[in-house]
């Protein structure tokens, strides 16, 4: 299944949402414009999005400002990519070149910043300060993510609690805002908002632990990217937790970090594989199940309707894609 | 005479929102919190923060407003110059280390983010849609300021007009915002915020002009960074370009700048010398006090009173000013 027809019910709507997108992140600086075009264009789930407008059905529903929270929200999601782009020096995303990779580490800063900048301005016609301190919020702990991943990198030392500290405020916050906006600009009731919220913090930890896990399982092609390609940019995601349980991995992988500037592609390849075939993959899968479950279990308290069972469609999609 | 002797009156007020930005910068992830302190620590005039205090005089005075709309003006100024140090490649600003120089580019690049964002969170409890959309369109103008900066650096082809364009977006408007902000949030009439939004543009221009004079005719000492850093790291400034129509300086800059990987200190420090002794810096200069002129006509335009004098008084420092 396509994660595409879990909504199919509300297409046009994204459709008005991607117009807003593109007009948006239109610049007269041409370096700017064609940086944040080629972005766009890259493509991406439009996950968050998705998110807003579905949590926004629970309310009174109004395409105008539904728009705005959406393109900003996918707009700070993007901005972010972009400067995760320059700390993981990554050159590919979604199997083309990064920003940083077709102009430099300043360009992706400042087109980073850029995008920062449009989403606010998508932004500031929601008249509602709550909904501003979110967004604030929710930007300041993904940056606070970001320094925590500079700071846990190549470190083995790390604990569960810690990962999933990172990961809250990297992804899941992102994710929860989503539907917590979502639902604030369409006016829900207070409980409605906390369960929206709940439900995206919930698929926002599972999303990310996925997300890791396919860094270890899927093909390059798949990826768009090397695969391994965390752990080869030092990053030390779940599987690698786990699977620092057994001796000889961890073993393997303290010989490797000994020295960073000696982590290539080529010495981490038999690690990455150890790792793909041992039980730390079923192991992060069993945590990331943890997680849907609750995304599930909370959706139970929302009323019936076409977006609690296209939410439930995605938690299902997440679950198990392969992408 | 010292700036802070210009708007003596307004001191305790200052000395409020100091301790509002000390508050803000707080960090519980330990490299933010050290990087964020130390810039704040490193000082700076405050100059932001001045304005939006002034330009409230003019309207009805709440401390509690413009406090957060003060420290969030001077955390964009800030997050911008940590930004900045990362494209100029400066490991000097105000005679102290700069992020990227005390730890790196990434760092810096998060520290300037986290920021932002904390710009953000101060500023939500303002609850006008006008003023977030000023603050949003300002620090996108920002950006598109830095980004033209970099693609007009080592082009000597450039002209006054780029020039007066690149500095309205990286520092007149800023300025500008700051007294339009103040007046915006004290509910001032919209003629007494447009005459404030006038003079801070005029002074903003003069006071980046001047900037650029300085980092020719002050010393390293006064300047806390080499003399002429600007030109050494390609930034062609104004008395630049009046230096280009003496054909000599301009022969051997084009031959200086014909690979921009060996222009060092040491092989611009004559052609500094001579851009210092030139004519260039009093043609400048000429340009910094129309646009002074301009600022003291427009307040002209306003109601006698305390601020008001200020505002004049801070004109004739900056004029006036060494450093």
């Amino acid at each position: 299944m396509k994660l595409a027809k879990t909504y199919a019910f509300i297409k046009k709507d994204l459709s008005v949402i991607e117009d807003a997108l593109e007009k948006t992140v239109h610049a007269d600086q041409p370096v700017l414009h064609e940086a944040s075009i080629q972005l766009l264009k890259a493509g991406g789930k439009r996950l968050r999005p998705v998110f807003v407008v579905l949590a926004s059905k629970f309310g009174e529903y109004n395409l105008d400002h539904i728009k705005n929270v959406a393109s900003s929200l996918e707009l700070i999601h993007m901005a972010s990519l972009v400067h995760d782009d320059v700390i993981d020096d990554s050159n590919m995303r979604r199997g083309k070149p990064t920003v940083k990779a077709n102009w430099d580490n300043q360009v992706a800063m400042l087109t980073g910043d850029y995008i920062f900048a449009k989403a606010l301005q998508q932004f500031t016609d929601i008249n509602k300060p709550r909904a501003h301190q979110i967004l604030a919020k929710t930007m300041m702990e993904l940056t606070v993510g970001e320094i925590e991943q500079i700071k846990d990198k190549y470190n083995l030392q790390q604990n569960l609690r810690t990962y999933l500290r990172r990961i809250k405020r990297k992804t899941a916050l992102l994710i929860s805002s989503s539907c917590q906006l979502g639902a604030i600009v369409a006016n829900t009731d207070k409980h409605t908002e906390k369960v929206l919220f709940r439900y995206g913090y919930y698929m926002g930890m599972s999303y990310q632990i996925i997300d890791d896990i396919l860094d270890f399982t899927a093909s390059e092609k798949e990826l768009g990217k090397p695969a391994g390609s965390d752990l080869i940019q030092g990053n030390i995601t779940l599987p690698v937790l786990y699977a620092l349980e057994n001796d000889y991995i961890k073993k393997d992988l303290e010989k490797a970090f000994e020295n960073k500037h000696e982590v290539t592609p080529e010495r981490m390849r038999p690690i990455i594989e150890q790792i793909a075939n041992s039980d730390a993959i079923s192991q992060a899968r069993t945590v990331s199940d943890l997680y849907l479950r609750k995304a599930y279990d909370s959706l139970e308290l929302l009323p019936a309707n076409q977006a609690k069972d296209a939410l439930a469609r995605i938690a299902n999609y997440i679950g198990n894609r392969k992408l």
